[in-house]
């Protein structure tokens, strides 16, 4: 970039800025980790000077690079540039009130709080992951509309944690994979850990293990300016996604502690404080920046100011630049509402019997068709998931055009790089595997739904339902586990039609991701009677009124609907009226209004069934019920049987009710 | 080991009958994976004719060496040997009802459910991440009992789908890390998935990858006996772990199918099978093996027979062999109890305001006098979840005799290396993260809770109480997500005695784990009168009670139980009488017989306190109450202030309180 130009002085004026603003703020907030921003402030400063492209006007400009701080708990570099460069939301005040209530400088970099925040990191090996998922959306995004309109990189510092952990696996394989040679990764090879020095716990030659998944590895002395530019624009070159291990010192300048874990995760202290100011040769007061710092931070957001105007100025040529606006949209829900409604219809009068995960790719074959932006995907379990629709064709390296993806066996990296494309912009991402192995991925969930970002899990075999795979394929908890997790929309539809519902809900989110609960086995069509309305919006419903005053509400989701409507079936020949409840989402449920609530649930005696535990049905249920489910795990052998053994079945529903009814008069 | 007598014929009809086994098995199923037991059954054969040391008669003999079939798909490949071994209770007619209920043979080897299964596998990782354990465990028992007692191999036989888990990278890391170079992973490089061709997802060189983190590394062909015999004899003699890429044929034997990702997961149908049996030239019919293969395989049960009985004789003259022997039973209860009692009536005179991390040390300095085969460890949290006692030395690979496991920043690993430790016997395992962070370690946890092993998860910062780290490290849904798992115990203790009482009851059970929630911040010490029994046992219990007739109970547990105390004094002097029940463990407290749950509960309305979402509570508070704690998640700030903004005060919970009693009266 604007090598010629660069004064190495400069940009050490620049990384002692971040060092200064991050002493000061942990001594502050008497909280916060300063090893890390000093560590890599060389490293970051000359990234940002000589190479990165953004402009703090338009945080959200759809070709800025990416910036990803992995090691989430060194957020006070994130914010320490934020606020040089000059955005408008990163005042000083933001600065002086690090990890207080109420300010965007929270302890680990929350994405939405603050402008220039591109993920939320601090759960390590997430943000590397994450990072994956933006520089595959970027090339699949320069396939669909060229490097005019789509041109730019994505740079990740990462820590030894975040190498150490699992995901990072998953995430550098799959990046060597698709051969993602705009993301370059900048290790801060510190050697230090909590613990002490990192051989207390690896002996991993990290160099060679991104090799070995096809990176183009360099090395460099990370306080270095000259090796670190050389590097980066060598890493820009090559075809290759990049790690440069940046060999650092943590806490660099602190005199007496630098390059010793106490660095790590705690405020310096005010004596530490005045000896690095001097060792660094900064004789500024706290939270004061001199102009010229500002200056030379704030000519890299003049820089890239310059950059997207030339870009605006090619979106607006651009015979594409209408679809590349609306790709960036969200989904045109009045055209999926037309399509939907007339698969619905169709639905109802075909009444297919099929498992709601088939179900699943016959609403998607709908959905695919109508929002262009779609892209899907599975952790190598496609033909179970039902997850790739007729239309779809992969990505590769050499398809990035494509739109479903194998994500090969890796749950959690096939989450946290849907957060990654969420993130990026551009695609509307779904991707399946057993709803058993959320657990798997549960890190990267829990961020989708903290961050807000309208991905869709698409989990079939969702009960002990799925029959020969037994107990550690079984999932018991789950359902429970995902409901109780906040921001996130759990549905598990009963059949055909209200799989298409809870589709149709999942991809017109905004700000909330969801995960479908889908079933192994054949499931008959039960709404056979079409309603325009989205039933599944409201969380339950009465699916079938009770014959007279209701006597008792059977309510039930997925695959037990079907049997609480054939235990309806048996009481009313024991002139018992049941009504039986449809509870797709327990979360639209919570959120109508009291009267709607209370309607549906009525005054009668309650049966809940669901193939799982009881956690999170008795604000449902109420005191005067009973429910019918699993109390531990599952067990090898045909569903049918498991159905019987675990007593899950019309003769019990009836049983249950029967019995309530009796107490009742 | 017996080389020289090997025929190379012999072990093609060893390897065939496992494929014969496996072929007929799925297909009277109609459902299983016949592709990974065909492909690897040469390697199975060599390895165990020639190598293996067990005893079918003794299948928990303490020093047999162990094998884990970590791709657990393949399952018929441990059921066809174990009943070609004479295993007491792998007869064929488990194996002819493979997958069906009550049988033995699950869809997935399930520890417990049949002898010689060493772990549940299924969930792909796993198994090579438990073998490290057992790899490290049997070391660390070495460095105690020495080579005439502990001296045995971990075998793994490993599957592409493992390879691509996050959490192999852990293992392999943590193997390279200890130099276990009794452990040999044995990767079943068939180049299938279930989505197809490997190179559909994945590009790195797994050989390159294993190097980088210190393994040996040796190819051969799968198929041919010669180089599978001299590569595990290598894999023996070399200091470090070994991998051995066994280059096979998925499938081998089905002549139009095998290679193929059509034999991975579904039977072969009976016009395949007659094929393969022709094409292997193995004439007989289904579920029929020859008697001279039948003493094949036997004759590696003679052969462990006789390695065994002449172990017995060593550890009968062993001067440790009382130690060795109590090393693998339970901890001394008797001596615990005596010890924690005087603990708790020490620390009820002295009322000590600690945080539960810190109580939990306490605690854990009585636990580790008096229980000399504990063993504990943190990743990379050690200083935060205080796990580490004073007299506990680190285990590297120069110190297998330390207790104290740096697991480095690896939930997931450390989770499935306690359970490993636990399967091979000898260690009582705790290890602690962050409660957030549990969600990581999950897939291990509930392989803890399945397979019924006693370790401890040491959960710390368990709450909004951890301030300024902010919501992406404050669990909120943690408590209700664990308390979903079955046979998970979950244990909130609120003070320095219910820590206590709680480790008690982890370290004491046989057939169950348990996780600790404990907190950032300091508590008083509540249970200031001193009582001998256990009282965390009984799940809930009244802490105080009403002054007078009952007008109200405030439920809370953990740290929110002072703010419990503290509403009830409040109320008091609005003359309302509240009785406080501290609830640690929900999961003892359901077990608890009707009346004594009854009198804790009582008849008045109830108000609970939980720093986490309601999700759970419901069963406890019933109708005619309130729950005061999070609906959503934390946010960056001291931990005072976070309290005060989400409501979780005295105050908060007296007006509650207040409130129910006023629509009482």
């Amino acid at each position: 970039m604007n090598e010629m130009s660069v004064k190495p002085a400069t940009e050490t004026l620049m990384a002692n800025a971040i060092r200064a603003l991050t002493m000061d703020a942990v001594q502050a907030a008497n909280s916060g980790h300063p090893g890390a921003p000093m560590g890599m402030a060389d490293v970051a400063a000359v990234l940002f000077n000589r190479f990165m492209t953004l402009d703090p006007k338009a945080p959200n400009w759809a070709d800025r690079d990416r910036f990803v701080m992995s090691a989430g708990h060194g957020s006070m570099l994130v914010y320490a540039i934020n606020h040089l460069l000059g955005y408008g939301d990163m005042d000083m005040d933001q600065l002086r009130n690090f990890r207080q209530f109420g300010y965007r400088t929270a302890g680990h970099p929350e994405y939405g709080h603050a402008d220039g925040i591109e993920t939320t990191t601090g759960p390590l090996g997430q943000g590397i992951t994450t990072a994956v998922g933006m520089a595959l959306a970027e090339r699949m995004h320069n396939a669909r509309f060229g490097d005019d309109l789509v041109d730019h990189y994505t740079y990740v510092i990462a820590g030894d944690g975040c190498l150490m952990e699992g995901i990072s696996h998953e995430a550098i394989d799959m990046a060597g994979h698709w051969q993602l040679g705009r993301m370059i990764v900048l290790w801060d090879d510190n050697k230090i850990t909590i613990d002490g020095a990192t051989n207390l716990s690896t002996s991993t030659d990290q160099k060679a293990r991104f090799a070995a998944a096809g990176w183009h590895v360099l090395s460099i002395d990370g306080h270095n300016a000259g090796e670190i530019a050389d590097a980066i624009d060598e890493a820009r070159r090559d075809p290759r996604p990049s790690l440069i291990a940046c060999r650092t010192i943590i806490g660099y300048g602190a005199p007496n502690k630098q390059g010793t874990s106490a660095t790590h995760g705690a405020p310096l202290g005010d004596d530490e404080i005045a000896a690095t100011r001097e060792a660094l040769n900064w004789p500024h007061p706290r939270f004061e920046i001199p102009q010229p710092v500002y200056e030379a931070w704030q000519a890299i957001a003049k820089r890239g100011a310059a950059t997207r105007a030339a870009w605006e100025r090619r979106l607006a040529a651009s015979p594409m630049g209408k679809d590349f606006t609306a790709s960036l949209s969200g989904p045109d829900a009045k055209a999926l509402d037309k399509a939907i409604s007339a698969y619905k219809a169709q639905l109802s009068k075909d009444a297919p019997k099929v498992a709601t995960r088939k179900a699943s790719e016959m609403a998607l074959e709908v959905i695919n068709a109508t929002l262009p932006n779609s892209v899907g995907g599975s952790a190598d379990l496609t033909g179970s998931n039902n997850t790739r629709t007729s239309e779809m064709t992969p990505v590769s390296k050499d398809t990035y055009g494509g739109s479903y993806i194998h994500y090969g066996i890796r749950e959690h990296g096939m989450a946290a790089v849907m957060n990654g494309i969420a993130l990026h912009g551009g695609f509307l991402a779904y991707g399946g595997t057993f709803l058993c192995f959320a657990d798997y991925a549960r890190g990267a969930m829990r961020l989708s739904a903290l961050m807000g970002l309208p991905v869709t899990y698409v989990m079939t075999h969702d009960s002990i339902g799925l029959g020969e795979d037994g107990p550690t394929h079984q999932p018991v908890e789950h359902l429970a586990s995902l409901r109780a997790m906040p921001n996130m929309l759990v549905f598990r539809p009963c059949d055909a039609v209200e799989t298409a519902e809870a589709w149709q809900i999942a991809v017109t989110q905004s700000r909330t991701p969801s995960t479908l609960a889908l079933s192994r086995q054949g499931l008959p069509t039960v709404r056979t009677d079409h309603a325009r309305d989205n039933l599944t919006a409201r969380g339950a419903y009465v699916l079938r009124g009770a014959d007279g005053p209701r006597d008792i509400t059977l309510i039930a989701t997925g695959s037990e609907v079907e049997i609480a409507l054939k235990a309806a079936d048996m009481l009313a020949e024991l002139n018992i009226n049941a009504a039986v409840v449809s509870a797709p989402c327990f979360e639209l449920f919570a959120q109508q209004d009291p009267a709607y609530r209370a309607g549906v649930l009525g005054n009668a005696p309650r049966v809940g069934v669901e193939a799982a535990v009881q956690q999170g049905w008795n604000a449902i249920l109420g005191e005067n019920s009973t429910f019918i489910g699993m109390t531990g795990f599952g067990a090898s052998a045909p569903a049918g049987q498991l159905y019987q053994h675990f007593g899950i079945t019309p003769q019990a529903v009836a049983q249950a009710a029967v019995s309530l009814h009796n107490q009742e008069v």
